[in-house]
């Protein structure tokens, strides 16, 4: 994936809120397991933020028209790259960080890992470079708990009807980006949680919950 | 205009085609220079892009919209540095390099100096990594020659009728920017031409082609 082996490093975490992601290839349920949760705080009185990458700031959502769009045609891979990494630097700008700092919990669909998976995995960038270039997008800002939703690419696409520029490239794309996923996983043990993505939904939905639950101290009741 | 020192790196030059860019700020002839140099190669049988950044690709050209916009509203200053990267990162891959490649001579209204003056001077990014995501952007290809048009922003400011987000900031910031583009000048004299934006327009046209000449044994005529 990489030609310099992807070093951790520390970044930063608030002080205030929480911050969860959901990460993993197609089909393994982050949208389903992300309202899940997002339903079990509320019920428990918690503010929560749901939200998602790429796209979820009216700026964002035209880039991500602009990447996506048939009639754009070939964009060069670092044009494309700068393009959702200014998507996530506006979403964590004007969405994220406001509601961590008011105490909220936000419960995020896709962050800097999908980012680094899918176009680290292309290959066509140096992997150490998309990062540094993420964490600067984002001011280094890090979740409190990835959850990643495992799963073999060949389940997931098949679950999976659409087909857009991603989802069209080929079996052994997605199995580097599952790597690249596992990998980022690996290399943080404390702040992941991998999970088998074929397990019940409620099942996984527990795992996750008792995750959260002691990082809810930094959160807010409504 | 920096917390770190900005210091000279070597970039990447061509040994095909030349590449000459124009910087400098508001009011100093820049587009007047580059269509007379544009005028006298193409004269001379030299087969000639004249570009401009940002803007001069259809998806720069949408991005550009985007940071320009009233309606965009507020940007975080991350969001729109990458942008403008992004659509430098197009306007190289697809225009500029091809370009190069062909062994045409490229003469262009701002490039990456403009990007780091202009956001430097701002002072609310570090001006040392917005150099490292513009030479990323950029695949760190450099101009032969870049001409400095220099003019005390009083005087510019003064010629120039429109208001956009830019001209609108303060003298002091337009004082910068200039100083900003003296810096990058004077750490790199091989590759520069300082001009005095108030002497003659046929006066500076001569000694730009002056500097000009010995760089298009690499450039092809027609």
């Amino acid at each position: 994936m990489t030609s310099r082996p992807l070093e951790h490093r520390p970044g930063r975490h608030t002080d205030t809120g929480v911050f969860v992601c959901f990460e993993g290839g197609e089909g393994g349920g982050k949208s389903t397991q992300s309202r899940l949760l997002r339903e079990a705080l509320a019920a428990d009185g918690y503010e929560v933020l749901l939200t998602f990458e790429p796209g979820d700031t009216p700026v964002g959502a035209e880039m991500r028209r602009i990447v996506l769009s048939p009639e754009t045609g070939h964009l060069d891979p670092r044009t494309e790259f700068l393009l959702y990494a200014a998507d996530k630097a506006e979403h964590v700008a004007s969405l994220v960080e406001p509601a961590l700092a008011r105490g909220e919990v936000v419960v995020m669909d896709r962050y800097v890992d999908s980012t680094l998976a899918y176009q680290g995995a292309g290959r066509a960038l140096d992997a150490a470079e998309l990062e540094d270039l993420a964490r600067w997008a984002t001011r280094d800002l890090r979740p409190h708990l990835t959850v990643v939703l495992d799963l073999e690419p060949s389940a997931g696409l098949g679950r999976f009807e659409g087909r857009d520029r991603i989802e069209g490239e080929s079996l052994e794309f997605h199995q580097r980006v599952r790597q690249a996923f596992l990998d980022l996983a690996a290399r943080d043990p404390e702040h992941y949680l991998v999970l088998d993505a074929r397990a019940p939904i409620e099942e996984i939905a527990t795992a996750i919950s008792g995750r959260v639950a002691p990082l809810l101290a930094q959160a807010v009741r409504s």
